[in-house]
């Protein structure tokens, strides 16, 4: 297969990115720009600007997610969309999100240069509030979109300082029409920094993204007796800060042996957490990942028998509770097909794998085929500000996403 | 060898306690006196009424110790001083305290009844803030009389709010003179609960405390890599938490094995603390006591390894630093044969043992001869208001007391 006659530009892409960059800078070299934010609003007035100036043609909708439209030469199909966020964490750096909007501009402008229509209509998008770093829960303007939340739901999530989307969707000046809302889709596609090490250490320059793991987040509380450290023996004890920390060994060594399962204690509080008392009682997290749903339930029935028979060995009482699963998602064969036919097309090493961590696309895999492709993160870091990619990586997914998107919207 | 011809009032003890604890009930049936609050003065008046009723001269040093004084056939003899404290911790009991002083009181009462008068003078007291429920820290006031701190660091301590010690002394009425402090003592003797499960468990009535545990207070922190928990393979984690909890069974473990330690990870503060992160850093405190100074050395030795180990099996960092020691402290031999022999004229089953918790006796030892008297505790709990100690247990604590005070002081 010959590579189509068209290519990004990797130069302007990185010059493109390192600019947007400035917005949020940190001293560290990071980016900080929460949704909605003025440095998000800054961030998006330079990308309206520039999809404007690539001859889109841009809509905001009702959550603030911005969508710039080229036209196909079927008028009225639906469009193949591509994009990802501009927001980030506190502390976040220069790819994760920015890279998949701004890699779309670079599409457009590629195109644009080689003079090429496409059969459907194309539409960047940047969505609005995707990290939950300020409005919690994360994928939260997707999420209306495709029908998990309501828009009332939105509008009233708030910061820790008591603002709400809502209002500040308004005062950075981007709350637009619900018509303007994405309604229809031929395919999505996210292009995204993988945000973990597969890629580098297999020294791939290509993720083939199969679909977004299944998450169960379990709430476990251990039980015991609170004593005095003091005059309180070793074996009349039933501290319920030992037993949690065999729980913990416990259900690591029960994910390792589960092929595709990550589980993660994250969180620990215990009570009442000081130095001269044995903890009477510890409550902690359990996060379980999985590609598939019976890997959950697997790794859950593990957790239960760890639970178990900590209780037992150390005369305390375990309960887990499971308060939010989100389940496995699958993307659709056509789109995953896409992005590895493009791949193979300029002769990049891929690799398939499941994305470990929420996007965007997951929400719109619930409504419309949808797919992403990933691109080595140094390290396997984001969320972080000395987050990198390097300018070869970000061209070569940016190239991925072009071919994968002519391939989507047929090129006439 | 007979009893002495006196005996304490079993019934006027126990009613003389549930008296004083109607000052500060709690509707759980505890009690909430802690130091220098409106409700420890009530507790105070009351006391001292009852020394004044009993014959004593009542004297109130700058601390607001209160000294009840019986005279003795040497006048100028130093007194044998014992007693305990009236204060409680927020959620207390009504034991832990009270009946030292209470008891020292019945003492009092008991050789007046009999006619009896001792050859040296004989002192109650009723330390002020033992517990450090209030103002930090413990024993604050016996520290001072025994040179372990100066009147400026407890007149400065603050409570939560902000009121000072030397303010709350003063607005409560007992603010005395420094030169009502104790300066010379032939024996302290203090009686008090168990606060530990020992002598239930062994079925004795009596515990003979040879000395108070020396305390070592240490930091222990982790650090680790914080990472996704989605995104991020299980092999390539250096979960702190998973390391920390690695490290708790290990200090538990090493503990179990040493003769006469105890070992406590009282408190773990996870980062970021976050469900779907995996912890990065991980701060805990480890407790160590033991009746030797070689014990706490030995037991920091294997803390030390097992750091090592940790460190090594789960890529991360260990540190431990010492923050606060103090030293195994011994009683007086004549004062633990003393009340050895009271238990044993008396027919009572009794053991020796070391106190876990520290108690005014420990600054007393460090400047005269000292020791304690132990009853069972239910259930081994203290620092709670559940706490109970029979009316029988209660009686037979304050019998080898007033045994051994008259062996101290010598009857006439």
């Amino acid at each position: 297969m010959t590579p189509p006659p068209v290519t990004v530009d990797a130069d302007r892409l990185w010059s493109t990115l390192m600019t947007m960059a400035e917005i949020g800078t940190t001293p560290a070299g990071g980016v900080r720009r929460l949704a909605l934010s003025d440095e998000d609003r800054a961030a998006r007035d330079r990308l309206a600007e520039w999809l404007t100036a690539a001859g889109l043609t841009l809509r905001v909708d009702d959550l603030g997610n911005m969508y710039g439209r080229r036209a196909g030469a079927q008028a009225d199909a639906a469009p193949v969309v591509f994009g990802s966020h501009l927001d980030t964490v506190p502390t976040g750096g220069r790819f994760d999100g920015v890279l998949g909007v701004l890699a779309a501009l670079e599409v457009i402008r590629a195109l644009n240069d080689a003079g090429l229509r496409t059969r459907v209509p194309l539409e960047v998008v940047n969505w609005t509030n995707e990290e939950g770093a300020r409005f919690v829960p994360a994928m939260l303007a997707s999420g209306v979109v495709c029908g998990r939340f309501t828009r009332e739901e939105a509008y009233g999530a708030h910061d820790p300082s008591g603002l709400t989307f809502g209002d500040e969707l308004a005062r950075i000046g981007y709350r637009g029409e619900a018509a303007n809302r994405l309604r229809e889709c031929t395919a999505y596609l996210e292009y995204h920094v993988e945000q973990g090490p597969l890629l580098e250490r297999a020294r791939t320059q290509i993720g083939i993204v199969e679909g977004i793991q299944g998450i169960s987040w379990n709430r476990i509380e251990v039980t015991g007796r609170a004593a005095h450290a003091g005059p309180t023996p070793m074996p009349d004890r039933r501290d319920a800060l030992v037993a949690a920390s065999r729980l913990v060994l416990l259900l690591r060594d029960g994910a390792e042996r589960l092929r595709g399962v990550r589980a993660t204690v994250g969180r620990m509080d215990v009570s009442p957490n000081t130095v001269n008392v044995v903890p009477g009682r510890v409550e902690m997290t359990l996060d379980v990942r999985s590609s598939h749903d019976d890997g959950l339930d697997a790794a859950l029935a593990a957790a239960d028998r760890a639970c178990a028979r900590v209780a037992e060995l150390d005369r305390v009482e375990v309960r887990r509770t499971e308060f939010w699963r989100s389940p496995a998602t699958p993307f659709a064969e056509t789109v995953i097909s896409a992005v590895a036919g493009a791949a193979r097309g300029r002769g990049f090493s891929a690799k398939r794998l499941w994305a470990g961590a929420g996007h965007d696309a997951k929400y719109m895999a619930d409504r419309f085929p949808a797919g992403m492709i990933f691109v080595p993160s140094k390290d396997g870091l984001s969320h972080n500000e000395a987050e990198w990619t390097a300018p070869d990586d970000c061209a070569r997914g940016a190239t991925v996403l072009l071919d994968a998107v002519l391939v989507l919207a047929g090129a006439v």
